[in-house]
């Protein structure tokens, strides 16, 4: 089997310890622990749709995503997951590509595949893992297009990135950003370049129902952006039917969730901060500030290896070693913020004085 | 928006005629019209799936399918409907490719997409449109990789192609072939050439859930071949997480449902031959025999183009032009079987002599 470099799988972890999957606490995903209330009832009123092939334009769909974001459809390429939207722009976009590690891996090997050169970037620690915008202006040349994860995964930092905007414009470089966590981020607005995309049409944004949303499973993801060439040479390249009839038919509702929108952002709003001083005073950690719905976590002593198979092992809980992330080292760990009864119970878990023996 | 040359869209149709989709009756999609029963059940049963990603390496789906087909799962790669795993073969198959027109068309694009060159064949209506085995015999040379659909869409017939197999295996090609309609054969097992998949490495063959379960909206189709080099190459450009958790998850229940498949084969046994002998009675028609849930029909006076509009404005009914099939021409129709009422009430209205005035 080919290992992609993700997380770990709770039922392969499962399976290699011998436990019960449904006793595992997940906190390697880093996904909305909420719910929509009525995701039942909606599924339920369009089961009638996966007897048909899904519509192979997806006007509603598109027009969904149009009334959620407030921007134009015809802006509006829907994908199976953000996943889709990355390897289609891997066919169209010119490189190289510059790529700002530690990221997404999927970023790098979707290029790959598509024999699109990257050009890596780092982020470094005692600049706590910031875009270094000077960087990115002297090696301008190096590059034709570039993809930033803001807020980024796996550190969760957001920033401002519209000088970055304007500079790959004033170069006629493409920008390509995934937001996929932005919805987490206090005053989304200012970080968000949604507000650009008219203006800028070497602009792309990724985002995805997978995190915020809470379904990773539905698969829908889509991408945005003014540039009328770019969307229809990626159309172009598109295999029809990718977005399934669930999928297709959630969209007319959850977009719509104003309530458990505004539910999940207040909630994280205080809860991050609370999870992060409660991290922050275990002493085998040193803590990133997150502006989303997980931490990185550099650990002082023990690897991220030990650390996560003690934790699994002793409390069946999974944490993501993020040694595999291009540009950290095997000291790292990623942990998601879920609801504060479990994020309490990882807590007092991790303050087990044990689990940290050299 | 791009026209990919596939039937008409039912909610496109409604709207361009300003009827209610739902009270349209679409002859033009070839997919079982009974649904399984219990779906409804199995769905609620897996909507927490959609709260995490799907397995990435689709362990149990895998032995799912190797269970219904009774071949082992480590030949099996599953994906998001038929047509991931054609874009897939199409980015590590050697051309030129053969294909024999007229058939899906998504086999052309995905392998000109794929830069893999296309050697067209074709199937001729004075020879009942039947594969040509001293055709491809005689042109040999001229590709490196065969793709045959068998059924055939949208012609119908069922052949025995096992000697072409030979044939390439004896020159060393491979063999691509579509067995999506398959299950509708009478006699499958001696069509199908699932049983030749260990002792024929140059030989994968094409499935999905699509058209036999009637579930094209949920996206789920699979490849089976035991040649490994192959797989490999396909696992190693598969994107991840193509296949959503509904579909994982009804994976657990569709191929057992042993009831409703029996019920299926029975059914279109004796109703295919009842509807053909229908469709043969109208004057107007050539019909052609078929082993699946579709007849072609070439009209003999006025084009597919005008009964299609005529049929969908006074009968709200939607039957396939089929004229954009390479090697067909603009009298070719394709009509689904559906359920014998539904069956009863097409061909009435297809006695209506005004449909046929020139």
């Amino acid at each position: 089997m080919i290992n992609l470099g993700h997380g770990a799988n709770v039922d392969d972890m499962a399976a290699k310890y011998n436990k019960n999957p449904n006793d595992i606490l997940d906190f390697s995903a880093n996904i909305n622990p909420y719910k929509i209330e009525k995701l039942e009832e909606y599924i339920l009123e369009g089961i009638h749709k996966s007897y048909n092939y899904p519509d192979i334009h997806y006007t509603q769909l598109r027009k969904n995503i149009e009334e959620y974001l407030g921007c134009r459809s015809e802006w509006i390429i829907p994908g199976n997951g953000a996943t889709e939207i990355m390897y289609l722009l891997m066919k169209c976009i010119k490189g190289p590509l510059a790529v700002i590690n530690p990221t997404f891996s999927e970023y790098e090997r979707s290029a790959r595949l598509n024999h699109v050169e990257v050009v890596p970037f780092y982020l470094h620690k005692h600049n706590s893992f910031l875009i270094d915008g000077d960087e990115i202006r002297s090696r301008i040349n190096e590059f034709e297009s570039l993809f930033i994860c803001n807020p980024n995964n796996p550190t969760g930092k957001v920033q401002n990135i519209k000088e970055i905007l304007d500079l790959l414009q004033s170069h006629s470089k493409l920008l390509i950003v995934d937001e996929t966590f932005i919805e987490f981020v206090e005053d989304e607005g200012t970080f968000s370049l949604l507000q650009y995309i008219e203006d800028y049409p070497n602009l792309i944004i990724i985002k995805a129902a997978t995190k915020f949303f809470g379904l990773p499973g539905i698969r829908l993801g889509y991408g945005i952006t003014s540039h009328q060439e770019l969307l229809k040479q990626m159309f172009i390249y598109k295999e029809p039917w990718t977005i399934n009839s669930f999928a297709e038919n959630l969209s007319n509702y959850i977009f719509k969730e104003q309530e458990y929108i505004q539910m999940t952002k207040e909630f994280f709003k205080t809860e991050r901060k609370r999870v992060l001083n409660e991290l922050a005073a275990i002493e085998h950690f040193k803590t990133y500030a997150t502006d989303t719905n997980f931490v990185l976590i550099e650990l002082r002593s023990i690897t991220a290896d030990q650390l996560k198979k003690r934790l699994f092992e002793k409390y069946n809980v999974l944490i993501r070693d993020a040694s595999n992330f291009k540009g950290l080292d095997e000291h790292f760990i990623r942990i998601a913020i879920k609801t504060p009864m479990q994020n309490d119970l990882l807590i007092s878990k991790l303050n087990d004085e044990c689990l940290f023996e050299i």
